[in-house]
């Protein structure tokens, strides 16, 4: 099978079973791999090492197979199963058989309910494994990390229009691309747009909240964006859609945003400022939008303050944080902003991640052709525990609507939120 | 007129103008009368002293008049305007021209700007001009105070099935009642009651919203409430609508709940409850709901932790305090809940004072049957300012919709919450 959320996966890399230099396995290695499953709480998985030997078949349906292909791995997993675990996936050296999301399902549960992993939750959870934290200099680093490494690979799995966001799927089985125009509208309705008025947005990604902003609603956007591939994507689509004169694509920090505006919108960018600049945030909004303005602030969230692991820090998204609704607040309430509105979309994160991961799997010749197989088995792996994260609840979606304290031209209910887009 | 939102007040009881042991007014009174003005940030209000000495027309509209009428009650003001100002507007020491809540809402959103008023926003605010922190005796002592002064006080002008918490107004025009129903028809549907589920209501007034519950959605509700001439009401009305059987009221704290539960609900009670209190109310909804119950708290907030006033606190509502979307969090963090949704509803809780204050002066004759001129003034005093609040932002009405964290049994998207109630 090819995807991973359901089947198995074929390892073209890296070493496997009995093609190693570990000898065969010893009683030694069996108990360690014991003392591993009871560390992570006993989840109902099974381990299988290298020369075969099956170690334990925990729980009620241990069809979930980890494999580790030599001793060496075996160790790292003990010493520090968040960050090797990801990089010996990476390499080959561990397959998981039964499905990957399903095996980081149980393996992420298991954790959850077990003290040693259960974290205290604190103010400082986000500083934990981070050795970058967003200074101006820092921050750009972080951004070219992962979004710098060329729009034709973006390409091969998101949404036509590049939305490398949550997206809103107003049935279950809604289309990806269709989920991501209803997850623009479902925006631009909360924030109640009418032509004419002006618009700032940080982090814009490729451009497609300004573009379907400007096009269909006849506002005037400025939008931010420190990755120079995404702002030169954007750009090129603003000319070709012949929305230029109303879309700037401005590649500088959020914490440069200049003027006034009558709407503040940020899709995907608070994951990537860290809690240490939210009120410093606040202050851009505060300065920014005009007394009755309105804005909107959508964001990957978590329940309890807990540092992302090592692995994803490391590896994919260098500088992120995820923050709870009692830190997010600090946006707000520094600057005596009121929250009108929150809405939790995890579902719709879940299945936006796994239309990604399918797409991705059924274009994997594409992606042989830019990168190796240890950043096929990354991406995968990546892709594949943002699915199982949504899924068991680890990470949570929040759209927060906001306005001026004092502001009483509001929508009286949610119905517009709902209703058919207002027509430009 | 009749109407303090738009008119004046004939005061009955205390010292008038001419009528007092001050004498005429003295420069010196002028003088800090003209303080005064100014210590509250200068406000676009006029103060008239005992014996006509107009002191001062700020601003651009001064067409709100505060009439003083002795001198002890000008030095009062001057001390502690926020306790004094109550009890002397109370006993009829000063009136009010152009507007009760016209008058608060100058003076509060003045007073908000203003840096001596503008008290720093700590996680002890609640704690200032508190007598009494809500233990189980305290609790029963803060809610007797203002709700066991009479069900038939309150008959006059709360709504046919007597909730005294915010409605949901679909249409600006609707009617009080069908506000109110409107109200517990959102909440039923947010929580997408099934028949033969069970519900804990936790501080359930006159107990409308249980034999809502029960009635139209086949449930069986347990309620709890400390105030025993609600439980008393509530019990003969369940009696009366034939869902005793389904709704259990029970005079005790929501601390002394037990059994297990599908769904929680609490409309209106975390206001008494106090933030000491939230990790332990967190507690008590995780020994209560159901792996996948959900639950629904509405509660009066605030944007930034502010103490209420002493004289709200001393006259009116003894041990309350109205959290911010952030304080609220220590109830949902620690037991890893997922708040799914949040709706401010706070122009409707404006409206909504607005209907009470209304009806409340057209049955100034019955309330006169009840209690003395000094009640009826701190009552509309009282109401006056909530409209006030809210009107300016001061408060909010948060409705929060939370489950446990590996809840995925969640409807798709909000349209539930919107469409016609389902049937039992």
């Amino acid at each position: 099978m090819n995807n991973p959320a359901t089947g198995t996966f074929a390892v073209s890399s890296g070493r496997k079973g009995g093609r190693n230099n570990s000898g065969r396995c010893t009683t030694m290695d069996r108990w360690l791999a014991q003392k591993i499953l009871h560390a992570l709480g006993d989840p109902p998985l099974r381990i299988v090492l290298w020369g075969g030997g099956a170690v334990s078949e925990v729980g009620s349906s241990p069809d979930i197979t980890m494999i580790i292909h030599d001793r060496g791995t075996l160790w790292r997993f003990l010493v520090n199963p968040l960050l090797h675990f990801g990089d010996d996936y990476s390499a080959g050296r561990i397959e998981i058989e039964g499905g990957l999301v399903r095996y980081m399902e149980v393996v992420y549960r298991s954790m959850a309910a077990t003290p040693r992993f259960r974290q205290n939750s604190d103010s400082a959870a986000y500083r934990r494994n981070q050795p970058n934290l967003n200074t101006l200099l820092g921050a750009r680093k972080n951004i070219h990390h992962h979004y710098d490494i060329g729009n034709d690979f973006y390409r091969l799995w998101l949404d036509t229009e590049m939305q490398y966001t949550c997206a809103y799927f107003s049935t279950p089985d809604a289309s990806l691309d269709d989920a991501q125009i209803a997850k623009m509208e479902l925006i631009c309705r909360k924030l109640g747009l009418r032509s004419g008025q002006t618009v700032v947005e940080a982090g814009c990604g490729w451009g497609a909240l300004a573009r379907h902003m400007a096009g269909k609603y006849g506002v005037t956007v400025k939008a931010y964006n420190i990755s120079r591939e995404q702002i030169t994507h954007a750009r090129q689509r603003a000319g070709a859609e012949g929305v230029a004169g109303r879309v700037e694509y401005i590649e500088d920090d959020y914490r440069t945003i200049t003027g006034r505006c009558d709407v503040f919108v940020s899709v995907g960018m608070l994951e990537h400022v860290g809690p240490d600049h939210y009120q410093e945030l606040g202050g851009v909004i505060d300065r920014t939008l005009t007394e009755q303005g309105v804005g909107l602030i959508q964001t990957i969230g978590q329940n309890r303050a807990t540092p992302m692991s090592p692995w994803f820090l490391k590896r994919m998204f260098p500088g992120s944080y995820p923050p709870t609704l009692r830190e997010m607040m600090a946006i707000f309430e520094t600057r005596d902003f009121t929250v009108l509105d929150v809405e939790n979309l995890r579902l719709h994160y879940a299945k936006t991640c796994e239309q990604w991961l399918d797409r991705y799997e059924q274009n994997l010749d594409q992606v042989r052709k830019m990168f190796d197989e240890t950043f096929i088995r990354a991406w995968r792996l990546y892709l594949s525990g943002c699915i199982a994260n949504f899924n068991i609840g680890s990470l949570q979606l929040f759209q927060v609507l906001f306005a001026r304290s004092g502001n009483n031209l509001l929508p009286w209910t949610r119905d517009r939120y709902l209703n058919p887009p207002l027509e430009p």
